[in-house]
């Protein structure tokens, strides 16, 4: 299976570099799983529908920070990240469970905040919590999810399958979770350094909300349905357009134009970008965890799109393989990375 | 939801007592969710069958210790574990999703060889992997792994549903992965204080085996299908047979009376906890991670399952519920409790 024998850093092959190396050894074998690693969730034939499978984890001082992240508001998140990976699918989500491993500097009460956020999130999200392990953990707060969900055969959405020409569409605003993370950040430095004053977050609770509290957009694979919409690929935003697109590129073996000024960005997104002295441009295309849903739809669908204020088209397919592009307002095009761009001859 | 206000240690409940604590508060609301939190696994309709799903955590320091433990043989387990849960439903495992959080400790080749094992018991049970989340870790190895299967709707056995005089029977041999234990800690110590002793574990190779690589006994539930037998409750042996019982005898409102010389116990188990100065029968009732499966049957089946090597009955249910005792050879009667039993006056 694996055949070298000298020791090789894991950080040199990235997540993504070490799930594609370990998801060629593991083909799914069964009739019935229908897609197994590569997409946004697993896909299985349950009879009339095909069930669905996602799993994620949330690692204290990796993926959270409990000196500015509400305990009860991660619970909430927990949820809503994972189930987004069910959205992505144009599923509905119907079940979760969630593993927590807790060192001894939790009391129940932390707990307890934990899994009030968890259940607003199961009622908000009309989920059931029906499982999952507790034990100790050797340091700090360890979270594991996994959602089930389901969709009509017919209307499964995966990573791959735009054709050239298809509309690429964004749900929602994007960079404002970046954003939001960045003033986090800022203000436990300040506290840090001078912990008699007071945050400065109000101003900013839009963002600093989609940061610590964000919605899985559940209500866009519902508006698709009563458009009578099919999206020809789809993903969610988590960590980032730039990153993103790059998958369903990569899956369906197309290249993507996406227009600067289209780039839906919320006023505060864009005015801590500039206080930041940050393109609000680059926090759209590389800024994480907005979990809005990032699709294609046939052209023919254009005129159901349009109206929508919740609905931009940012872009479109391109014949180029691999060639993800900026296109600015004055007409320069820039080459798309996952980490950020950089200008082109042209 | 949980209205107190000062801070509980969540020593002071235990992991059951924190998922009691919990499961209140998250009562399944979907018509289609037929059992949540609180059998080994969760049950969802997926029209001709019942779906299942379980979820479990596995942290380096709290559940495994490396320095023992080849990491394949742990990859290994972790599956056989897991589809364990599955099996106590009277499933079958179909497809297995795996997070790993991985501290830069670990080399590409050290995962690799977890996922080797990982692999191995995929092929072992026919199952696919399909999916899960790597990240880097604060401390340590973290696995959480999460097993979805299916059952007939017929079939399927919970923790409920036994009745006064249903047989009660353990497959394979049990306290042999507790006892493999006791050696392997043991002989660390040894190699701690003596570098240059060679460990003594070769001559209990069936369990220290036990302990490292356990199976889960998918085949028991192809025998018991062979055998036309339907179990009316079920349990898989993870936490030791005394502590099962509790589970079986609480879901059930039952009592259960298990004979001493009736208890499967492997002659290298025996040996062993002679050796340790334990009665062998402690092993065997609080010993944990056996996962053979713990069941009870309904009278009638007597003939079905005596003739089987690999079945033992080794006690009933009675009518009194919360009593669990032990009968031994001389017809004394002791009081099981999950950790332990205690003389009482009969």
């Amino acid at each position: 299976m694996f055949e070298n024998s000298t020791r090789t850093e894991l950080g040199d092959l990235g997540e993504f570099g070490l799930i594609n190396h370990l998801a060629e050894h593991f083909v799914p074998n069964l009739p019935d799983t229908v897609c197994g690693i590569g997409d946004d969730a697993a896909v299985f034939d349950m009879g009339d529908k095909y069930g669905l499978v996602t799993s994620d984890m949330f690692l204290e001082g990796i993926h959270f920070d409990l000196t500015f992240h509400p305990i009860k508001h991660l619970g909430y998140k927990v949820v809503a990240a994972t189930l987004s990976d069910i959205s992505a699918m144009n599923g509905i989500p119907k079940r979760i469970l969630i593993n927590i491993g807790l060192s001894n500097r939790f009391s129940l009460e932390a707990v307890e905040e934990l899994y009030l956020g968890i259940k607003m999130a199961c009622e908000k999200y009309n989920i059931d919590l029906v499982g999952g392990d507790t034990s100790a953990s050797p340091k700090g707060l360890f979270i594991s999810a996994t959602a089930l969900g389901e969709v009509e055969k017919n209307k499964i959405v995966y990573r791959k399958g735009c054709k050239v020409n298809d509309l690429l569409v964004v749900s929602g605003d994007v960079g404002g979770a970046y954003m939001g993370l960045q003033i986090l950040e800022r203000e436990k430095r300040v506290f840090l350094e001078h912990p008699t004053m007071q945050p400065d977050i109000e101003r900013h609770d839009y963002i600093v909300g989609r940061q610590l509290k964000p919605e899985t957009r559940t209500d866009v694979v519902d508006l698709l349905d009563s458009l009578k919409i099919i999206p020809t690929s789809m993903i969610d935003v988590s960590d980032g357009i730039a990153g993103e697109i790059y998958h369903l590129g990569k899956q369906s073996n197309v290249g993507f134009d996406i227009y600067e000024n289209k780039l839906p960005i919320d006023p505060q997104t864009v005015e801590q970008a500039v206080e930041f002295g940050l393109n609000p441009s680059v926090a759209a295309l590389n800024g994480g965890e907005d979990f809005e849903l990032l699709f294609t739809v046939d052209p023919k669908d254009y005129e159901k799109i349009k109206g929508n204020m919740d609905l931009t088209i940012i872009g479109h397919v391109t014949e180029t393989p691999g060639k993800y592009r900026l296109i600015t307002a004055s007409g320069n095009a820039f080459d798309i990375t996952a980490q950020g761009w950089g200008v082109i001859a042209e």
